[in-house]
Parts: structure tokens; C-alpha cells; sequence
């Protein structure tokens, strides 16, 4: 199976939570967009699927795979769904609804990072919601990134399969998403990262296990891996660093 | 199976669409938080099932589901197990996901519905960011809002099986949660539904035709049915709707 990705082709964004998956599973996979504009790739062909009137299971927002005939979206259900064809989840559907709980809950976290610069409205500049990007950044330092990682850090303990992983006694897709959600943090949040990281040993411990892991480093050192930059969704803007 | 749902006794908020998919389908279910405090039940029940530190699957935040053994939290994550076991799902895989898709989507318009009103941090006051809630609102009436809706009306259009369904030829999970959605905005926003609710006949026409649903309608009709108020996800505040 060839999986075919759609996503925006200049940031990591929630693309790059799929991207991980694909990569260390060494699928076979296009990240359509990302490729230079022929006839039937790179963005217009993203573009072309988004606002397809015939598609009877339309998409909302990208990040998008397309497996066949099936079109999927919504980040978690996309990790839902490839989680087994990868073998990136467990065997039970106990443990399958455990992942994907947790994968939820980065969502959630994810979509507090990205409020933090844009609290107002995803249409305009964060330079016109500075301000209010001020007070929501001083709430996400002090009350939610400590109360969501204290709590996979808690997650992580619990795990009586293992403590190095967050679910069972093998790699989940879960963990190569924190791996990303810590990355994504000490980018942008370097003091506040620095300062508090003793708190999460083994979240710190597994974000390192996770880029240490042979395909995982080569997609890193590879250019297929995009640089943390100001149009993601972890951005580094020193003054809502605290 | 007695199903055991964990929620704040005073909100309708994200548990109020896991109690539609319960009561639609008659199910077997203790709205624990809502007991009256006994030794088992009520709200100290609830804290001590998020509190429980010998969990090995802790919930981050309520609502969350006990079925049997088994603990499960996250909105979406409750309704896809639930679907299937109440007839509330498509029978296929894909038709499964292509549900959990809608869902999510449903669940970013509550966040963003959440945010309208709580711009700023959901450990303050309204009051305390009303300001900013001013300028979130306005863009979400005329901008989000609107994108969300037009996008549930085509993927209702572009149902092949009815069009009296989101899904395939039969009532699932997801029409409950439109229902919801559309009571909430109602309910927060009756000036802008009031003239924007031409755009969006179909699901207009799901929401009357949910809430007419026998089980519904004696649902919605009981004490066990809140309402809408200044605590919840969809509030009413007159100076948020234009």
C-alpha cells in the first residue's frame, strides 16, 4: 500500500505527527505537496482534493491520507487508523482506545500551543493579537503546559509494561507524537522548557530514546524533516516565553 | 452492561453528548456525578475516579466512561466505543472512522464555541476577559462559525444513503452531537442563528427531526435533561452575538 499525504508543504504543523509515524514504520508514502508541481502533485493536488465537490467524505482541514479509496482525516483518526497497519499500537481494542486517548489529549495540548500565539483568530497575524497573545501565553506557561505534561509524565509511570514507553512494552505512534510535542515545546518555550524540564524525566527521557532511534534520525537529518519555523504551530517568540 | 458516566452534575458541556447516545439508546446508565451523595456515588465518586492513583489508564479530564472494568475518557474516544455497542455506528471500518471524523470536527467547534467566551484562560472569569472575548467572539460569528456549519451542511448533502442523516441511511452518534450543536449555538448565539439558519436547511431539519425522537424528546423533557447556562460550554452572553 502506497499512502499518500496531504498536508502543508512548508510547515511541521499536525502533518509532521503523521510524517513520524510513516517514517519510522519505513511505509511506503508521498507527502503529496512537498513535491515539486507536475501535473498531478504538490499543492494544487492538495488543493484539488480539499475542495473536491464530488468527494461524498469531505475533509475539513488537512492534514489528509489517502489509502487507496479511502480518504481520511482529522490527525488522531488518520493515527487511529494507521496505528496497526504499522505497527505502531497495541493488539487489544483496549489498548488501541488507551493510545488513542492519549493521542486526544496531545491534540487538546496542541491546540492550547497554537492559541498561545493566536488567541483571537487563525486568520490574522499574531502582530494584530499580540497582546492577548501575551496574557494567554502566561496562562498556558503556568497552569496548562505543567498540568498536561505532569499528567503524561503520570501516564508514563503508570505504564507497568514499561516505563521507557508511554503504552505497553513496544513504540507506539503516541509516543513518536510526544517525542514531537517535547521537541515542539523547547523550541518554543526554551526558558520556561529548561527551567521546569526536571519535573519529566521520563518524558525527557523518552524524547531523546525516540530521536535516537535509527529511522527516526535519518528523517531528522534527512531534508525531508521542515525546520521549526514562525508559521507552525510551535513558534518561538521570546516574549511569550516568559 | 450498566455503563457508569462521569461528569460535572451541573454542565451539560462535553458530557451532554455521550448522555444523548446513552438515552437514544435506551442504554443501562448511572449519571454518577449526579447521584445523590451516598457512599458510592455523586461528585465524590467522580474525583476520586479522576483522582484514583493506582490507575493504570488515568483519565486527563471528565466526561469519562466506566464499562465494566474498563476506563475510558475523551469525548470522541467514548462515542467511538459506545457507537457500535448501542447501534449508533456504521457496521464498516471505514464507515466507523469516516463517524470518528465528524466527531472531531464537532469537537473543535466546542473548543472554539469554549473559547469564545474564555479566550484568555478556563481558570478565569468570563468577566475577567471579556475584552478579549469580544474580539474572539466577532471573528468566530463571522468567520469560524460559518466555515464549520457550511462544512456539516455539505457532508450532509453529499450523503449518498439519506439526506435526512450526516451518515449513511441510519441515525448515528453523530447526528445527537449535531443536535447538541445546534441547540448550543441556538441557545448562545439566537441572534446570528436566527438570521444566518436559512444557509443551513438540512441541519436545521436534523435538529428538529432529533428532537423529536421519542427517547429524545422524553429526554429532553426530564429533569435528567440540564439547562443550557452561564456555566456550560454555550453561554449566553447578549454582547458575544452581534
Amino acid at each position: 500500500m502506497r499512502y499518500e499525504l496531504y498536508y502543508w508543504p512548508e510547515i511541521q504543523g499536525r502533518g509532521e505527527f503523521i510524517r513520524l509515524a510513516l517514517e519510522e514504520a519505513a511505509a511506503d508514502y508521498v507527502d503529496i505537496a512537498r513535491m515539486p508541481q507536475r501535473s498531478r502533485v504538490g499543492v494544487p493536488a492538495m488543493m484539488r482534493l480539499l475542495e473536491n465537490r464530488a468527494a461524498d467524505r469531505p475533509p475539513f482541514a488537512p492534514p489528509v491520507l489517502k489509502a487507496g479509496k479511502q480518504i481520511i482525516a482529522q490527525t488522531a483518526n488518520i493515527l487511529l487508523f494507521l496505528g496497526p497497519r504499522l505497527g505502531l499500537a497495541p493488539q487489544s481494542e483496549a489498548g488501541r482506545l488507551w493510545a488513542h486517548q492519549l493521542q486526544l489529549t496531545i491534540a487538546d495540548l496542541v491546540t492550547e500551543v497554537h492559541d498561545s500565539h493566536h488567541p483571537i483568530a487563525s486568520g490574522l497575524y499574531y502582530e494584530e493579537q499580540k497582546r492577548e497573545a501575551k496574557r494567554r501565553a502566561e496562562d498556558f506557561r503556568a497552569e496548562r503546559l505543567p498540568k498536561f505534561l505532569d499528567y503524561f509524565e503520570t501516564a508514563m509511570t503508570r505504564n507497568a509494561g514499561s516505563r521507557r514507553y508511554l503504552i505497553g512494552r513496544r513504540l507506539s505512534y503516541v509516543d513518536l507524537s510526544m517525542f514531537q510535542v517535547i521537541a515542539g515545546l523547547s523550541y518554543a518555550f526554551p526558558r520556561q522548557m529548561a527551567r521546569r524540564k526536571p519535573r519529566w524525566p521520563r518524558l525527557m527521557a523518552l524524547h531523546q530514546h525516540v530521536a535516537a532511534r535509527p529511522r527516526v534520525a535519518a528523517y531528522l537529518a534527512s531534508s525531508r524533516r521542515l525546520a521549526f519555523n514562525a508559521n507552525g504551530i510551535f513558534r518561538h517568540y521570546p516574549e511569550l516565553d516568559g
